[in-house]
């Protein structure tokens, strides 16, 4: 890059696109390295600007872009999990696993350092956001399951499976991305299937829920792929009736 | 309490006994307060003791307390997954459940201030420990399930699953420990039996430890009643076959 490039930009970029501009930086870095190993000059280096500009926009240092590139994170992430109410819902939920598993794959080490915690950067402020990102997957998850008022059993079940993905999706950083992502998907519905059905067999709304979702589902689809792979595993249970 | 009794205590504990009294105060003060709430004064008068004692003992202040209470917390937790081989699995999943929400319902805020992170006492080291309990857990349980080599489904199955059981133990503090300790363990084991189910539909390792495990459970088991309030659930979905 020639030393004409940054100034050009300097000029070109309005205040927003240049606070995106650095975002993206930061957060391309924080997919490679853990955040307590980036200085702002890794940030302004990787965003052709200089130190004093990223100051400018962050006067609070790295904390303050941390978190600011973590919010913008999470507002992506939020993004993912919009789907229209239409069709079988395992569709609809592989789908947002789609775009989420996405975001997993591109940001990495970042959304493994955003989740793992012991981070020096980490704050109740960072906690927070996480925080709100799960409860932003669980409301929608329950807004596709169509029930009025979720119980403690459906709700519990929703964020026990969004915290079981969260676990899935780290320890598949760290396997070197194994299996791939389509089938680690597929998977992850089937966990989801499989958790709801239990629930339902102890309480009677999520049964409803369960029943009503079942009709929508064909036998060429992921349901009915999973049924018939299912019998032949139970199939010798017939003692346990 | 007179002013005597510290004094005979001070005479009578050996410095092991001295540092566990000090370490179950500090534990019992973690279960009601969040750890950032509590000074050294707090904990010398929960044990009815000097702070210079304190001190003695845990020269690094709060944070060498609270690493050292965390650390005698971990080890007590892995003590609650030991567990006979014997018998159907999920009677064994089931008693070291007990023991477990038992330790949650004990340290309740501590347990939760624990596990949530975004506290001012975290580190990296604080994180390990956590980290060791969850590895302890999955070692157990995949000694249960009697696997010389489990393979990547199997293991990310059982993690998820701990994973998910901490989700809901969280919740479970959070939402004024409701269900009662009892239907909450009953609700996890079958958890685990729809997740393990679901890995077994494209796992052959996991298909085959089902397959055996299914051997051992009897129709009067938690595993006989599950079976038999699935059917209804699951029974108009014919069309999926």
């Amino acid at each position: 890059m020639t030393s004409q490039a940054p100034t050009r930009a300097y000029r070109r970029l309005s205040v927003e696109e240049r606070r995106s501009q650095l975002l993206d930086a930061a957060l391309s870095l924080f997919a490679v390295r853990a955040p307590e190993d980036i200085s702002l000059d890794d940030v302004a280096e990787a965003a052709g600007v200089s130190r004093p500009l990223v100051y400018r926009y962050f006067p609070g240092g790295k904390q303050q872009l941390y978190e600011a590139a973590l919010r913008s994170a999470a507002e992506e992430l939020e993004h993912c999990f919009a789907e229209p109410p239409d069709g079988p819902l395992t569709r609809r939920l592989a789908n947002a696993l789609d775009r989420y598993l996405a975001f997993v794959d591109q940001h990495d080490a970042g959304f493994s350092a955003l989740l793992q915690g012991g981070s020096v950067v980490e704050t109740s402020r960072t906690t927070a956001i996480v925080d709100g990102v799960r409860r932003a997957a669980a409301e929608h998850i329950l807004s596709h399951l169509a029930v009025e008022e979720p119980g403690n059993r459906l709700r519990m079940t929703v964020r026990m499976w969004i915290t079981a993905v969260e676990a899935a999706s780290l320890i598949w950083l760290d396997e070197e991305k194994e299996p791939p992502l389509d089938e680690l998907r597929d998977w992850l519905v089937e966990q989801f299937v499989a958790c709801l059905v239990a629930t339902a067999a102890r309480d009677e709304q999520t049964a409803a829920v369960v029943r009503a979702a079942l009709t929508l589902e064909s036998a060429d689809g992921p349901m009915g792929s999973l049924a018939r792979r299912v019998l032949p595993v139970v199939g010798d249970a017939a003692h346990l009736l």
